[in-house]
Parts: C-alpha cells; structure tokens; sequence
C-alpha cells in the first residue's frame, strides 16, 4: 500500500478566490493548493499544476477540451482537479466520456479557502482519499459525499450536489 | 451510491486539545468534532459519539478494551475514530484483532484543531472518505495516507507514520 | 482610571462583508463587532448598535445625518463607530463639522474579518484605545495611526489613509 | 500628527507560545509579533527586538534588570513589551520606579497568537494606539483596558487585570 503519485490540476473556483483590498472585490491571484497540502502535512506524493485560474461559469469548451487534453497526457493514473462548483458537472461529463482508464475525482469548495471558514482542507483530504481508493471513472467529491459523473446534479438552491 | 450513515468515536488526542488561559496549559474541554463536520459541510450522516477525552499516552487495556466493544456493538459496518497520535498503533492492533467484519479507520491531528494551522479537518476528510471505500478492516488514515493496522508504525523522531 | 462605557455604532463596510456561497459574491448579514470585542476578551463596557450595514460607497448624505445625530443623542461622550474605509473621511468630516464636545473614532478594515486575514481585530483595539485617551474630536484610526478628520484622506492606489 | 517611532521590546510569554507537535507541549520557537504587525497592516514605525523568550513564571530579577536597562538606553520615548501576564505587573513596578521620561505599555496575551482564537492582535493594536496618546508613565494595556504600574493586579482565579 505505498502512495501511488498523484497529479493535481488546479483551474481555480472558489478555491482560490482572494480578496482585493484595493477594489473590495473577489479575484484570483495564485493558488493555494499547495499551502494546503502543507497545512494538511500531506505525505502522499502529488504533483500540483495549474491549468487555468478562472470562475467556473467563464468556462467554455475550449477549456474543456484542455482540461481533457491534460488527464490524458499525464503520467499518473490517479488526478484531483480542483474546479468551480457551478460547471463542475459539466466538466465531469467531458472527462467522463473521453477517459476510462484513469481515476479522476473533482472537487472544490463553497468558501474561498483564505475565509477561515472554508470547506476546502476538508473536501482536499477527502477528494486525496477516494482517488486512491476508488476504479477507474470520473468522480466528484464534495462534502463528505462522491457521486460518479453521470450520477450528479448541483442543486443551485441549496448550494449542494446531490444524486440523480 | 447513497451514503451508509458513519459511526464516529471520539476518544481525545491532540484532535481536541485546548487552551486554558488561567493555566497556561492544554486541557480537554469538549469535542471539536461536531463543528468539524459543520465547517466540512459534511453531508454523509455521521453519528458522533465521545467515548473518552484523553492523552492516548493514558489510554489503559481497560480504555482500548471499551473502544473495541463499543465498535463491535455498533449498528454501523463502518467506523471512524479520532484518536491521539502517540498509541493510534496499539489501540488499531486491539480493533485488528478482534474485528473483521467492519471498516475501522482511525485519525487524528498533529496539531490542536483550535490552533489555526491544524492537519486536523484534511485527516477528518480524508479519513471520512476512505471508511466509506475501503472493504473490511482496521486503518489508520493519517496525512492523506492509509495504512492497515498491521502495517504501520508511528515515527516519533519525524511525527509521521510510516509503513512497515 | 475606571473605563467609562463606550458607544460603538456599527455602520457596515469591508469589516462586515460575508461570502455568499450561493452567489459567489460578497454581502452584509450581520454585524462581527459583538464577537470580536469577545475575542479580545475586551473588558471596557461597550454599547454595540447597528445603525446600517451597507458598503460605505453607498452612504447617501441622509445616512450620513443619521450617524450625525445618533452620536449627538449618545449619553456617552466616547464613541467608536465602524466604517467602509471608501467615504470614512467624508463621515468623519460630516461629525467633525457638527460635534465637539464628544470623542469620536472611526474605524474599518481593509479586509473582512470572517476572512482569517484581517486587520479588523488590530483596528478595534487601537480604536477602542485611542478612544479613551484622545481630547474632545473626530478621528480616524487605521492601522495603527490616528489622524483628526481635517488632516487625512485615503490614498485609493495605496490603499491607505495619510496625513494631509 | 507625524508617528513617532516605536521601540517594541519581545519578551515571550503566552503571546509567542506554540505547539510542538513532537512533544505535544507548548514551547517558544520565534516571536509572532512581525507577523501579526503585518496583519494589522501596521503603517507607525515600530522597531521589534526580542531580548528574551520566556514564560513570565520564570522571569528572574536579573531578566527584569536588562528589560529595565534596554528600555532606559532606548534611543525611542515610546516603547511596547510584549510579556507574560503572570508577572506583568512586577516588571511593570521595576520600570515604573526606574524611567520616569519615557511612555512604555506592557501587553500580552491570554490565548497564543498561533491559536485561531487568540486577544493577542487586539491587545497589541491597543497597546500601540495607547503608547502614541499616554503620556509619560508605566502602564499595562489589556483587553480593551489600561492602567498605571502602581494600580493594577493580576486576578489569577478570573484571568483577568483589575484596578486595585
């Protein structure tokens, strides 16, 4: 049971909002994934890189097609991408479809990890661990929760994914 | 993939360690735990249950003796248990031995969750995810890794754990 | 030196700003003031009234003669009033012009104090300090400096407040 | 208005304590106050020296002779000790019998900096505002209050500093 490495592909999302002092206002500057994987003294290892730092609502197919691109390049079998929770779904589905022969789980987070009040370590951890131990598949983890890519919906209301 | 309801024990460990500022030392108050799963948005049902507030350097035969039955007892197939770092090996080893047919992860934090660079909701994370993955068995889930109870020995000159 | 009771009215601005994990944006729910002032453990008796909660970009010159009047009506004379750092001199000018005979300091923050970063906590001690030791005026305590309300503005690309 | 440089003398105590996650004990390791001066966006001149770090328990006359000297050869007539709050007010009397020319406040904390939950950014944005206003004298600045060398005492039973 030693760690397989594991690639991290960062494309922003609430994540990695910070805050403009200047402006008052949310934008992104860098990520913090790998602060957080320090925080967490994570000892598995996980090559991070960021393929884009976006809202997920900017997405588009082009990015899509990237995102793709790079889970089939990469040398690893197991990948965590970080995303935007509002197209997270979406970008789930093009991965779904394209790539059978890897484990990739999505997450994210509802509060920008630099409130003290984020999700984010705790969805890190757990997205770090379903990607070591699920098959092969496309999965999002959130919450405590993983669904398979064809088996979810964000419920916009609630703020929450949830089966369909 | 509906999410089976989790059982979650808590014992102490530096998890739940405080500040009493009339002391100046580290005190066990009350579980942080609860809050734990409100900052995580944790939705996978987890019934949480404090056995003991202890130092696992305290933990006697006796204690591990109650942790083992408590978990045999339980209605749930799968467990989590919080746990001080110091005899996490000792206290899997007693659950390993006695229990096969359930999922036993045991976690803990290196550092106090009420101090502001705390490993402790990546480890609630990700242990949450593993006992909801990994087939029967006693493990320990520790800085993104997991080890089965039989496996695994605490470093204490680097505070890691590590396989054997 | 017994302390004399403090008024802090409360106003909105960055201090109170909150995230919503709906939208993704920044809004006002309630005010943090009364945590904060538990988190400084602060022991001077304050008065805690809301009087708004609106990013100060938004204060129309009828706010501005509610806050006028507010702290004439106050039976205390030393009193803190929070603030959008964006028209905190135009406030402050507004009471200077028509107070003199109370201490009044405003106070804000360059980043919201739900934020684990924030300068907030620093700020209301400072405030609350120079309150009770400042002669009759209206000042404005950011970042550790003090300044009467008809010798500052705030530098917007720096993001801070100077002496004029 | 100009800010006058400030002397800040660091000398432990519960402010700079932190978590060995070896040991599972508090220990000294660096001062924090850097750090939280940068937090508070600190825009006064403030010169940080750390003569000695020290749980205030065991602060000896010899400890107290140097502060007292530092403090006398301080080039600044405004100077912050950051301190223990177990002996706080007898350092206090040490240098309120021996400088009479200078204004110097001694601040500290109940809760380590390093805790998420700690007074000690408060407490040191009011020391830094009180030390700019009083005037000459020895006083210590704690949650929220000041007092004079010579009228103040630790109650150890609520945790607190009282007039006396």
């Amino acid at each position: 049971m030693n760690p397989e490495p594991i690639r991290l592909f960062v494309t922003g999302g609430t994540f990695d909002k910070e805050y403009n002092e200047l402006e008052g206002s949310l934008f992104f500057h860098d990520t913090h994934v790998p602060e957080m994987l320090r925080l967490g003294r994570c000892l598995v290892p996980v090559e991070v890189g960021a393929l884009m730092m976006i809202d997920s609502l900017e997405m588009t197919g082009d990015d899509r097609g990237l995102i793709v691109e790079h889970c089939r390049n990469a040398r690893e079998g197991r990948i965590v991408i970080t995303h935007g929770t509002d197209t997270m779904v979406e970008t789930a589905a093009a991965l779904g479809r394209a790539i059978r022969d890897k484990t990739i789980v999505l997450t994210g987070a509802m509060i920008p990890y630099k409130f003290g009040s984020s999700d984010g370590l705790f969805n890190l951890g757990s997205a770090l661990a379903f990607v070591q131990t699920l098959s092969h598949g496309v999965y999002i983890a959130m919450n405590g929760r993983v669904f398979s890519w064809n088996c979810v919906r964000k419920n916009r209301e609630k703020g929450i994914f949830e089966a369909i």
